[in-house]
């Protein structure tokens, strides 16, 4: 099986690259070939005996699709993405990538199925950006998508397109619409909602960090490890279970800041829950206040998606996945 | 004012163009200037004092739609699509027409709008077709939009780059999702829809009709005279009460084959149901069978959008804007 990863050298793509390569299989199918796809070339994995192709490639560039297409990937996973405030701030920019670049992806396979049937497993990741305020709690599964960002359209977009090529036959095709990815590893971004990663993150290796809503925010997360199983599940699924709707808002967490905080209390004591200072910033709450506060997520988790169910286990991955299994 | 009506050759086209015409203004602002687009050159309305221009053009192909924006329209009208039936058997047609046109509309808009401030009104036609089954009746505003259809999916397209462009400020639009458009005039159509139209149309004139359907069958119906009063309401209601959500369900008549039949039979009497013959066909009942069934409406019908609430309305419209006004 030769499986493609398109955003390969992104958090998320890394992490997924890894996890193939550590299984060797994708579901009962063993992988002996993968393509890295990403403006940057992506590192190969350690510990993987099949061949490893990293290519930098735009796929908004004419004719870029077509090449990785040609090689006939079996299953695609296309996390490349122009994220959220980047788009909003070059318009231009997310069209492209985030709109264009999905499109040529989809086109390069159509016609590579009309030209000989080829027809690969498409695995996209939406966003809950999809939504816009005012959000009822919990979401259910069948929300209009009235997205309050570029970025969310382009993945509403996306989505819609992923459809009707699923629905032509050009591709077997389905959407993970991920949580915010909480705790997000590495250092400390500028991202908006980069705060609910670092509350956790800074304080658990004994760091400040700050704060910036107020702890009854109510938010929707899973872990890093959690968002690489929704793409291995949506990877083997039987899609004929899903039918014409391929998009689905997956299973995750929902949680107030101040019900994260105490989990990291009993993770790591009062010492840990100390070092976050709470620093208001009106810009971020004004932010926060459109997000989603919480999903159904019924059709996913009939499908057989899950997530964690408490941030106790949410830190406990990071504890493992991040910091060497203690702390 | 200077209105441009897109697609301005086609049975709503050309009934908003007149209806512009003969009023000679929009709201409370009198007409100057009107441009009318659309594949073939459309004709010139009568009646009207200002200044006309019928122009033949595809918004497809490049610098199209600029030639339109460089005469800064004050409102626009853009009902210009391929249709359903055609959009299905030709892939490339429908994507090119109903999204690239539309795309290059709203980005020449966004062009003018960096060079001179320029933010027309833009008034763009979406479908019901956005809707797929398994569908709720009545269908609620925030229901989910899954198309069923390459149409569907190119209008659901047009309606998020529709909202995002308007929260970015380059025009100021509003996406009016029109009902089944009863009693088309014209001649029989080949369109799958055509029978709702064609079983009261054809016997009104003492015509053979075929119905195809059971009379059970429900669904969802406005006469081409409201259809022209949701484009002229969308055209000057405040968008400020419309908020960010700027696709609107319109309000129409929710009914079955039966009560269509029966409102006939109230008009032009048994003589005229006697001559609707119904041959099954089993194409068109797989089809109809995902429609959409009804609507609330109710953002539209706050918001002053208004439809008939009965056929025998329907009907008199039909009577009074097609056969002049008696049997």
């Amino acid at each position: 099986m030769h499986i493609a990863i398109i955003g390969a050298a992104g958090m998320v793509g890394r992490k997924l690259t890894q996890r193939l390569a550590a299984e060797g299989t994708l579901g009962e199918t063993a992988i002996s070939e993968m393509t890295l796809v990403d403006v940057i070339k992506a590192d190969a994995p350690t510990g993987f005996e099949g061949k490893v192709t990293s290519v930098a490639s735009d796929f908004s560039l004419a004719g870029e699709a077509e090449k990785l297409v040609a090689t006939r990937p079996d299953t695609i996973f296309h996390l490349a993405a122009i994220v959220s405030a980047e788009a909003e701030d070059d318009f231009d920019k997310g069209y492209r990538i985030n709109l264009d670049g999905t499109r040529a992806l989809f086109d390069a396979i159509r016609v590579a199925h009309m030209e000989d049937g080829y027809q690969p497993r498409v695995v996209f990741t939406s966003s809950i950006a999809v939504f816009g305020k005012p959000l009822p709690y919990p979401i259910p599964d069948d929300f209009h998508t009235t997205p309050l960002t570029s970025y969310g359209t382009q993945k509403a977009i996306g989505e819609l397109l992923l459809s009707d090529y699923s629905r032509r036959g050009f591709f077997d095709g389905i959407g993970i619409r991920l949580p915010t990815i909480c705790i997000r590893p590495g250092k400390p971004n500028k991202a908006a909602s980069g705060f609910f990663s670092s509350i956790l993150r800074e304080p658990l290796v004994g760091q400040e960090a700050v704060l910036p809503v107020d702890e009854s925010v109510r938010h929707w997360h899973a872990s890093p490890r959690a968002a690489v199983g929704f793409l291995l599940h949506g990877a083997t699924l039987d899609l004929a279970k899903v039918g014409p709707r391929r998009n689905l808002s997956m299973p995750g967490l929902s949680a107030t800041v101040g019900e994260q905080i105490e989990a990291l209390r009993r993770v790591a004591g009062d010492k840990a829950v100390a070092l976050i200072k709470h620093v208001p910033d009106e810009k971020i709450i004004a932010m926060v206040d459109g997000w989603a506060p919480g999903f159904e997520a019924d059709r996913a988790t009939e499908l057989g998606f899950s997530a964690e169910t408490s941030f106790d286990e949410i830190i406990q991955a990071h504890i493992e996945d991040e910091l060497g299994g203690s702390l």
